[in-house]
């Protein structure tokens, strides 16, 4: 956890003209370029704020099904880029950080993707860059439903809200945060991407070899879209809870699974989806 | 306009157990695949919102370069689904929308990519599926400054709040609008995906060959981020106005080519960014 938001990398000060004309400092999110490379090959770029990028690396690949345990994993390394983040971020000629996967051996099936480099068009949001419908299929275990009392789950919210750091400092940023069943959060991160946010939560599990989520809660401070479902899903999470709403795909991928996802969730207010 | 968005294909009724075990209807927004072919070739997936599906392929590819103006443009086909829309959405066997470009004739240097199928890489939301930071580069024309009054930039959001016909019925989707020097509202379009907003806002004037948008200013619902930034770029929009906060990267590309950026835009506040 931060001391202090303003020494963490996921933030930085910029200069604005405030009404009245007064020039300030304010804070940002940093949103910058992760490239992840598998056993040495580039697979993907994603925008994502700076921080926990072994959790973001293990997490995406754990989604994408490269990855299923710490078991398979050789070596996470994260090399930093040129360190223009505090002063110059430039899109060309920038050397971003990097985070090399090695697996201990290359993934089955995934390989052959890999191989073909089909795996260029999967994307970290886990839908767009993909090239034909067919590709959005993926192969999610069964789930086991897990009991939801709305007076829990709706309490939940808050306890994530005070672990965000950054939203805090800078009033624009997504977290996810895993809850046992008993309401204590287990592990939070903040990430300008929501589907970094879950990427994070869900690879600080498998980092410690601690997949499947059977009997745990994913929270995330804004919408439940698709791919949010989706990443919960892979990981067994029978239990979602959304500060926002929910779409009509996520609803219908929670309901289809078994999944309880409580939508609008907050003091005294929420939306438990029921299969139609 | 719809007239009601009971009635709109964006938005759908779910069923949902309340406080106090109701079971009651509820709206959420609606989200579904769709597929972009150019020239008889797929080309990307992205998740968005059913309605303006020709605008929103006119803008993404006008954004990747695919695309310069209405005069490149042979025809744009929307091809529906299977209907199960209103019924059933499955991702497995879903036989999606498709939207078929077909292009006077084959883009100069996309065409390369196209060949290679490297376009894959290429994803809806700018960004991910890419597989080197280098990827991320893309040619911007020039803007050209244009004078932006807070006192003007900040009633712009509540105009296009009173636009956002699925935002009132679901309390969950995004929109982007384009207003002329004037503060008139020449556009608006709502999605669950900001970037798919953006691009269905551009594309609306790709298709009437009305870009580039050298006088005008983009306004969108949430925050600004890097992807949106460029998106307006490279349609030569000089000003945009984000409801909620800039990433570091956005302010970054938006100071460095002379676009005014005021985010968190609001009655009586927003940060107009200057270049540090």
């Amino acid at each position: 956890m931060l001391t202090t938001p303003l020494q963490s990398p996921g933030v930085k000060s910029v200069l604005v003209r405030r009404r009245g004309d007064r020039l300030e400092r304010d804070m940002v999110v940093v949103e910058e370029p992760l490239e992840i490379h598998v056993n040495g090959q580039p697979l993907v770029v994603t925008m994502r704020t700076p921080g926990h990028d072994a959790e973001l690396a293990a997490g995406f690949l754990f989604g994408e099904g490269v990855l299923n345990d710490a078991i398979g994993l050789s070596s996470v390394q994260v090399q930093p880029g040129n360190g223009q983040r505090d002063t110059q971020i430039r899109v060309a000629n920038f050397l971003g950080d990097t985070v090399n996967v090695t697996l201990k051996e290359d993934p089955a099936e995934p390989s052959v993707a890999l191989a073909k480099r089909e795996f260029r068009a999967t994307a970290a949001c886990g839908v767009c860059g993909k090239t034909e419908i067919g590709d959005l299929d993926s192969d999610l275990p069964a789930i086991v439903p897990m009991e939801a009392d709305p007076d829990f789950l709706e309490t939940l919210p808050g306890a994530l809200r005070r672990a965000q750091k950054l939203f805090e400092a800078t009033g624009g940023i997504h977290a996810a945060g895993i809850f046992n069943r008993h309401g204590s959060l287990l592990c939070s991160y903040e990430d300008i991407g929501r589907h970094n946010a879950v990427d994070k939560a869900v690879g600080h599990f498998v980092l410690k070899n601690g997949v499947p989520l059977a009997e745990h809660v994913l929270v995330v401070s804004g919408r439940a879209g698709f791919e949010l479902v989706q990443k919960a899903l892979k990981a067994s999470i029978p239990v979602m809870v959304s500060v926002g709403a929910a779409s009509s795909l996520a609803v219908q991928m929670a309901t289809d699974a078994g999944m309880a996802l409580y939508s609008f969730a907050g003091p005294g207010h929420g939306n438990l989806h029921v299969k139609d």
